[in-house]
């Protein structure tokens, strides 16, 4: 741990950088999955199973938590590692892309963005100073600048306007957030799949100086290729010294390749909402346990997991939970797709170190292109 | 442990008894609440947490199970412990209950009940050897007679041809079960609100010498009054050195005045169900986490408490999950009711053994009757 906000590049294999963040709350080992906890909550997880996963950092939600319980009520109950019972790094968003996606009535000026609460249908206004007044009251230890995010496809004309949006507001957020040496503002590069407009992002936040740089507005439509594409010009224009987050990505594949391109951080709600929705996530491949192959089937999703989800429920058992609505269901994909995600996290970790990084992708690539275990019977 | 089902009434104070059940899958220290597991999980609560409470045994439900996921597909998973993976005691009720509560279509005949599934609309017929045949397959080491309970208030000409029928169903129960040392199978008590026919009950029942008694249609509308004052011309009916299960009971106070009465077993949802409706139950009383009094307060449930969910999250975080329909609301609230229950009967069983039931049941009361913690100010 450490007084400041540092970051260091441990081992290189290709582009893929095995890292360490270190800041007063904790290490965080790098490339690294954050789980999901929108609302002060990693759904249907309780804290102490999310770290024993060997999670060094989750995602909060700013809007999520503006509208409810209120930013203010959470500063005042002593920050939301105290309010959630957790007590390492936390990242929050600026709770634009949420602004965008949740809320009614949203009008963006250059000031910022005004939006009605789905919650309750009060009128809220954010501006890039208000969004990191309120990150701070949560007391966020990596903050994200304010950005418009939009979905792709777009008119060039609009991704180029939203980009530029985003780097008036990067410096806004960089100067609102001063000068705070254990934590770190992110800036946001946009730019939609226009590479010229990405490059001109990525240069203009790399010449601020910021503790860490995020691409965002992807994974919000386009195919896993142009998304690569973007990563390959990106990655190399922004500062080799600092960390690199690809914001709301995504499926093991995804991340195996945004890895290989040189990302370091990543967030999705893939594994706990799946999970919820009785998907489970193995080193097989991905699992529909709705599927009536799995009614009578007394095997374990992964025998060979440390995860008691993954390594001592019978798929009929779980099968039956999903099928009945049963929450246990819920409890035990989520703690088994988190439990999936990070020990490939560790997977790829140890990989980068060792020099085989892509050797080992190609071998968890192909374990998962195997599928799952012949049906019994 | 024992290979034989045996019960032994180790300490009383007035009519309240301290006992233990012996079985092969463990012992029960009685007076004992059983935690509903209905359809193979104790709702969004993992068995671990459910064993750490102090729970000896749990209870099945004979409808739920059958119909989903079946019990010949139970029995071929290796039967409920292992299924669910509790390998203590499991009670199992007939199905009966659930019948009249929740099939369409039901009808009684003196063969049994037909009755079309809640789940998939099919006809299901069963008969009290049928009953007993699917709690076998479920592997229940306590089953229980089919019965036919109705709801109160009712005539008294159909209350006793209910009960009629229920005493020759546990005749032919008895039989079906037949002799299985290690397990019990218990005749339930019917008559509704009339003594003289819950005597005729008893009586009869008692003559079959059965290993336990359970007293049924109680709870299911009448005032606590009517229910105590069947107990208490019940209970001494029934044989002494045999246990006596009160089913589907209750409030805290409930099971305090049962207890006082002889009663020693008890199952309810209360504390489950309640737990994902945003209550809590705790020694204060009843909280209401939906009250906006909790929105700011730092404090927890119970500070003294044993059981993290009360203990360590404040009633700030409470308040913002439940309010916010997370799942963590309904977990931390349903393992903090269950914890008070267990403590509650931890309560109850030290005090017979000490000589001061009456005089402990009047402090909790108080306690009780003190309330919740002021609101802070």
């Amino acid at each position: 741990m450490s007084d400041h906000f540092t970051f260091r590049v441990l081992a290189t294999d290709g582009l893929a950088r095995r890292g360490e963040i270190t800041m007063p709350r904790g290490t965080i080992r790098t490339p690294a999955f954050m789980p999901v906890g929108t609302a002060g909550t990693v759904k249907a997880m309780y804290m102490d199973q999310v770290r024993a996963l060997g999670t060094d950092i989750i995602l909060g939600n700013t809007y999520h938590l503006m509208l409810r319980p209120g930013a203010e009520r959470v500063a005042s109950l002593g920050g939301l590692h105290e309010f959630a019972r957790w007590p390492y790094p936390i990242l929050t968003d600026s709770g634009g892309f949420q602004v965008m996606s949740l809320a009614a009535l949203r009008k963006i000026r250059e000031d910022g963005v005004t939006f009605r609460s789905h919650v309750d249908g009060k009128v809220h206004h954010m501006s890039p100073e208000r969004s990191i007044e309120i990150q701070g009251l949560l007391d966020a230890d990596i903050q994200m600048q304010l950005d418009e995010c939009i979905a792709l496809p777009a008119p060039e004309r609009e991704i180029e306007r939203a980009m530029e949006l985003s780097l008036r507001w990067a410096e806004r957020c960089k100067t609102a957030f001063g000068d705070q040496p254990g934590k770190a503002m992110f800036g946001i590069v946009q730019g939609g799949d226009k590479v010229h407009l990405r490059l001109r992002s990525a240069e203009a936040l790399a010449a601020m100086e910021l503790k860490g740089y995020a691409v965002g507005g992807l994974a919000v439509g386009e195919p896993q290729a142009v998304m690569l594409e973007i990563l390959e010009a990106t990655c190399p224009a922004l500062p080799a010294d600092k960390p690199r987050y690809l914001m709301g990505v995504g499926t093991p594949d995804d991340i195996l390749k945004s890895v290989a391109r040189g990302i370091d951080m990543f967030d999705c709600v893939m594994p706990t909402r799946a999970g919820r929705h009785g998907l489970a996530f193995t080193r097989r491949g991905k699992i529909n346990l709705k599927n009536a192959r799995h009614a009578d089937d007394p095997r374990p999703l992964d025998e060979e997991s440390d995860c008691p989800a993954a390594r001592d429920y019978s798929r009929a058992y779980l099968h039956h939970l999903v099928k009945s609505g049963e929450a246990l269901g819920g409890m035990l994909l989520t703690w088994n797709n988190l439990a999936y995600y990070q020990s490939l996290m560790a997977d790829i970790r140890a990989a980068i170190e060792q020099g085989r990084f892509k050797e080992r992708v190609a071998e968890i690539q192909e374990e998962w292109a195997r599928g799952d275990l012949p049906a019994l019977g």
